[in-house]
């Protein structure tokens, strides 16, 4: 199954089931998809059984999945990046052998195509693709085995960055709050069983195609994931709550032979650069760049469609 | 004007209007407080110009004012308290001159009587008296001076805090998850003419009492901030709109006078002991442990009400 939300005016949008072959919906029995989540077991095999999509969907008219959530908690998930990350910022981190996690903006996702007002163009800007799942109500302290099975769906995310901000930030203890804008999501949230073999430990095992002004940047793996996302739940969920709708990220997506598949986000290729020739040789994004991020199936397919956007000045307060 | 919401039954919970003595209230005539926010340029002098409180409030009824939020981002803006605690976790942070902040968990505000369930008494329970603000919708990149028009309400909080857990995730540069389960906050929010001169230079200018198991613990002053609500406000919002209904705390109120005043929260206390005696005496909280916080005006008053809650054992999942 997979559900994705129209642009209605209204700040969660309409809920609709989208067709397999993405190019048509019908309006789902619930009005919004953090109502669904919220009634997941009485509604989604309702939801699943649906097999007539009577409308054509036009991609321009979709918000992110889940336009708004009450809790977005983004992992580090991927090992190869973090210890590049860590060098470049001259973080030595404690091995405390637990998931990096972190809380970020969850009042807003972008939608798909929406093009991303960014404040400054020397801060930094740069794009994370990762993989994401959203739960349904996970009690604290759920085990990591129990906590697969609230794991509803799965998303594509562009977590953005401000790089120039970050470090700094990290400094702190306090984590990132300026250095991290609200993320963008890709058009399809969908089940599980929906990537078949390609979503298992908790991973999802495909090939994020990351391209950036037209040219591929990275096709990184998520299988290679440190922690499955039962373990990213479950070590949320250890002193609160989730309520249904929160969003848990994978951080971006790297592969150790990085080298070779490339990069999910600008800052691990200058870490490559800086570690391989002494300095980052590669920018970050300037007004007007354009970003596309595209998960695909081994048979060529894009279970969570294409975030396609650029990255405009912010006109001001 | 005084805010309060009456649990009943839903998560938002149904927003009234509170008598000046508090003994008293009548429904809004807008459902929630979130609701008020998102248009409160519209309500809120129909709000302020209701004279007439026909119901008897029974204080056991009361959620927190704003149940749940789309956004915490929770400040540390008292200096004596930050110099502190860094000195006792270990951390020597970077002087950038800006606020230090974080995001927090904010699907749930305990109320201001809700026994608050932990899942362990070894992982270093602790209180935080603070004070927070609630804003309307601010425009990304907002300046102080512009941000003050947008703190609409007022609230006090207390700032659950798993100390066993802080210093290891602020050592990994991501920030707080585990270590900050839901807060909690006093029954009234209340706007800010509400405090007369007590409210000045965007720093809420009384006394908090707190009360660990009957005995005062500390009475500190909100005046003493390093930087003021409004500076706050502006630098949460450098990189992106705060939502309606965002709310931004102060951080453990805390005067450089600490030995005489007292602390609002264990770990300071701790961390006096510390410098002046080589280790740490107090112990954290206990399961059946109480804390009571009240905010007192010059006169008296308590014009947000009081928290006065005990923590007891998690059931588990």
């Amino acid at each position: 199954m997979r559900l994705a939300t129209l642009r209605d005016g209204s700040r969660d949008g309409r809920l609709v089931v989208v067709s397999p072959d993405s190019a048509h919906y019908v309006p789902a029995p619930v009005g919004t998809l953090q109502e669904a989540l919220e009634r997941w077991s009485d509604i989604a095999a309702d939801l699943a059984a649906i097999d007539h999509f009577p409308a054509r969907l036009d991609p321009a008219t979709l918000a992110a999945p889940l336009p708004r959530a009450w809790q977005w908690l983004d992992g580090s998930a991927f090992e190869s990046h973090g210890a590049l990350m860590d060098k470049v910022l001259g973080i030595t981190p404690e091995k405390t052998g637990l998931p990096l996690m972190y809380q970020g903006l969850s009042d807003r996702f972008y939608g798909p195509t929406d093009a991303v007002p960014m404040p400054d163009e020397n801060l930094g800007i740069d794009f994370e693709g990762e993989f994401g799942v959203i739960v349904d109500d996970v009690p604290m302290g759920i085990r990591a085995a129990d906590a697969l099975n609230h794991i509803r769906l799965i998303v594509q995310i562009n977590d953005w960055s401000l790089r120039m901000l970050a470090g700094p930030e990290m400094k702190t203890g306090f984590g990132w709050v300026q250095a991290k804008p609200a993320c963008s999501m890709a058009p399809f949230a969908v089940t599980p069983e929906e990537l078949g073999d390609q979503w298992r430990n908790g991973r999802v095992c495909m090939h994020l195609l990351v391209d950036w002004n037209g040219a591929r940047f990275g096709a990184a793996n998520g299988e290679a994931m440190g922690f499955g996302f039962h373990e990213l739940v479950a070590h949320a969920a250890r002193t609160r709550h989730l309520p249904a709708g929160t969003v848990i990220g994978s951080g971006t997506v790297s592969n150790p032979n990085f080298r070779e598949v490339g990069s999910s986000c600008i800052a691990e290729r200058r870490g490559i650069e800086i570690v391989d020739e002494g300095a980052p040789r590669t920018p970050f994004m300037r007004f007007g760049d354009r970003i596309r991020m595209e998960a695909q199936t081994r048979d060529g397919r894009a279970p969570f469609g294409i975030i396609d956007q650029h990255v405009l000045a912010y006109q001001g307060a």
